[in-house]
């Protein structure tokens, strides 16, 4: 019987990233991947396979990561497990030492009635589906998508430059409900309503209308929108069936149980990715956000710490970066919105800046660049970057995380070193992130503590 | 006679940030600007206003931030002290509490026969000089730069745009001497000659040629350019007039001598921004960084420490946080270079990567992004980081900024949460902020020490 010191199951980043990880700090294990799809894809690239890029093999993750990471990829599907032996679909078992679950997560189907005709299409991360869709699309012209996160904006805004008709519907007050707050997502729905499409907030979707085939939405308040096509896109919840097969605990909502090192309740066996339970930065509570780079960043810790305690650190919680681009704008975000501040009941100042990304702002390129820091009031630590702008939000909100991970106050922030250039960035002399910090400051100062502080 | 509790002498981007710091933190205090120039320049965009601005009055630093931050801004040139009461040109007298210097620095004028003749020009913080160079450039087919650095690789790539022939001499063995490592230099200096400038590294301009008007150089080897025109670009000095004059202890070459809170020998006197020494944020020793940032961060420091100790916190010294773009091609740097860490006889790591910064890479807008990391071997601290790419260059360098002022380690990077985006960033499974310091601790592994260690 064939036998790996690890075995990962699971190719998307998580799985892969782990195995890299792995083969760097223990470059003599021997390492398998396991994974059920021939092909594997960029989970955040998914929505651009539908209009941007040509193909949806444009968007694989490469087969030649996994050989580099030296390891082997076996194309097959774990059904069981006995001891340290796994048993697979195709009939062969396999032992490991350390045992890495990487599975992932599905697209959550809401209760709608309907939801099952032809023409209702889920984000899933399987390249044969989504080639269908894709092709679907192409014959669609009126396009319901229901769910306004990140990747429903994305889906829209890829339709909408696809020519396509196209309404979203978001059952809360306004789009980015969960990862911006209120004035962010106002501003998307401006963007994409300004290129024509039709967004609903407030709305639930009620029913699928049409026989067999899709033919349109009705919503709560009776109205009923013309579709050809339905993308649903409300979220995703933890693989848990192989975990609880092997008599792991999981948490129905939150995934696989895992402590601070991404230890199941089995030590030679860890979880990572979308399937393992996330605990919130702040507050150490559960928390929902799946992002391939919180994935990334546990595989690499648990790639280092298999077999013994290389990386003295646990995993910190997430503290949820995000970037999306809709239209020619681009969000981002990083730790709590003042949302979530609020729902956390914290003490919060707020500041805020806003300039343009070149200076003189004349020159080429320039993009008007807004930001709302939240800091902690009292002990002035910086909780959460909201901002819209060019194409630099992609990595400004990478500074945020750097800045709020090291626990940076608004006078670190006040104090920093930066460097602008007139094509690249704005003027120093309104540079966003220290102006929107300057801007808290001086609500500290103007601050008088309610009476039944003192 | 009139009194300000704040009079800022000098309108330059550190001037101008100390009095809206001042003002944040001291409302209640009356401040004066006093400058001599009618109209104030941003000074990084100096080189865009030779073609990429249509005019040089669009690189104007605006008096509505002097009003904002409350100030009275007094055109006038301040020619003596005696005890607090300043003596201007236009005879009147005004007395202060609290003085700051910011004077800035000059060009550097090197003693080369010939340098006093019609065609000659220096990088001017002057708007009536730069509008006679634009003018004169209009008129010029073949210009010579003298001077490798950044300013001088701008003024050639503006130049190239507006269609002139160009040539640019370095003395150093490539373009960047001493911000950056030779390959980034070699890089740029590709980019310019395949747009078609000469680019002669190594060499010195030995005379000037021509009559009353230049016609020429000629350089160390015999060589001989011509030239209707020759821009030096070699460097500037701190301007130390007027110090030397109020009895202020200066350094000939470094600047006027404060502390670690930018107070001169009087203690009611700051300097700050080119005119004030710097202090390098490894070594402590004298550092020759002159940046509109550096700048800045001193103005803040001592706008809101000018009557009491607001901030405790000493200026760190200085880290350069660098950023240019030649061609298409945005280049950055902060902290040390590897040839710095030389220097300064340093243990060190280096890490890099390159990657594409969009994914996939056939998304609108790619570009290869390349990153050197250096990281001090036995504390696995990151010293510096060096990158050319796309323009998110222009914040990824004020990413490592924070991270190099937070003394993070490789493993601290190796644990970042970061966000991606197809249409922003790279791939987080390559992203090089984390896998050239994956690449640095991989070297730390395969480490032996020399003998003489053990």
């Amino acid at each position: 019987m064939e036998k790996y010191d690890v075995i990962i199951i699971g190719g998307g980043p998580a799985g892969v990233t782990c195995a890299i990880s792995a083969h760097n700090f223990y470059p003599d294990k021997s390492i398998a991947l396991i994974r059920k799809e021939k092909i594997s894809l960029i989970p955040c690239g998914i929505p651009y396979t539908m209009h941007s890029l040509d193909s949806v093999d444009d968007d694989t993750l490469p087969n030649k990561l996994i050989e580099q990471a030296g390891a082997d990829l076996i194309i097959d599907e774990v059904i069981d497990k006995e001891g340290k032996i796994l048993e697979l679909k195709s009939g062969k078992k396999i032992a490991y030492d350390k045992l890495v679950l990487a599975v992932g997560a599905a697209p959550i189907k809401p209760p709608i009635p309907g939801i099952e005709k032809k023409g209702i299409f889920f984000v899933k991360k399987d390249r044969d589906y989504l080639v269908d869709m894709k092709a679907y699309s192409r014959n669609s012209e009126n396009i319901v998508i229901i769910g306004g996160g990140y990747i429903g904006a994305e889906m829209a805004d890829e339709f909408l430059k696809a020519g396509k008709k196209v309404a979203l519907v978001e059952m809360m007050k306004g789009i980015f409900p969960t990862t911006m707050d209120q004035e962010f997502g106002t501003q998307a729905q401006q963007i994409l309503e300004d290129a024509g499409a039709t967004v609903l907030t407030g709305r639930r979707v009620e029913s699928i209308l049409g026989n067999e085939i899709v033919s349109g939405t009705r919503l709560d308040n009776g109205d009923e929108i013309p579709a050809d096509m339905v993308i649903v896109s409300v979220g995703a919840k933890p693989v848990l069936s192989m975990a609880s097969k092997f008599g792991l605990a999981v948490h129905p909502n939150h995934g696989i149980w895992v402590n601070d090192y991404l230890r199941t309740f089995d030590k030679d066996i860890f979880a990572i990715g979308d399937c393992a339970a996330k605990y919130d930065f702040f507050s150490g509570e559960f928390s929902n956000i799946m992002l391939a780079s919180t994935a990334m960043a546990e595989g690499r810790l648990v790639g280092s710490n298999l077999f013994e305690i290389k990386v003295m650190r646990k995993f910190l919680g997430v503290l949820g970066s995000f970037s999306t681009k809709i239209g020619r704008t681009a969000f981002g975000a990083s730790g709590l919105s003042e949302q979530n501040a609020k729902e956390m009941n914290m003490d919060y100042t707020l500041g805020q800046a806003t300039t343009i990304d070149r200076h003189p702002g004349k020159l080429p390129g320039a993009s008007k660049l807004h930001m709302k820091l939240v800091f902690a009031r009292y002990s002035h630590t910086l909780l959460g970057a909201q901002m819209y702008g060019g194409d630099s939000v992609g990595e400004l909100v990478n500074m945020f995380s750097v800045m709020i991970l090291n626990k940076m106050t608004d006078m670190d922030i006040y104090n920093l070193q930066i460097g602008t250039h007139p094509m690249l960035s704005p003027s120093p002399l309104v540079y966003p992130v220290i102006n929107a910090s300057v801007d808290a400051i001086k609500k500290w100062y103007e601050y008088k503590p309610k009476k039944e502080d003192k």
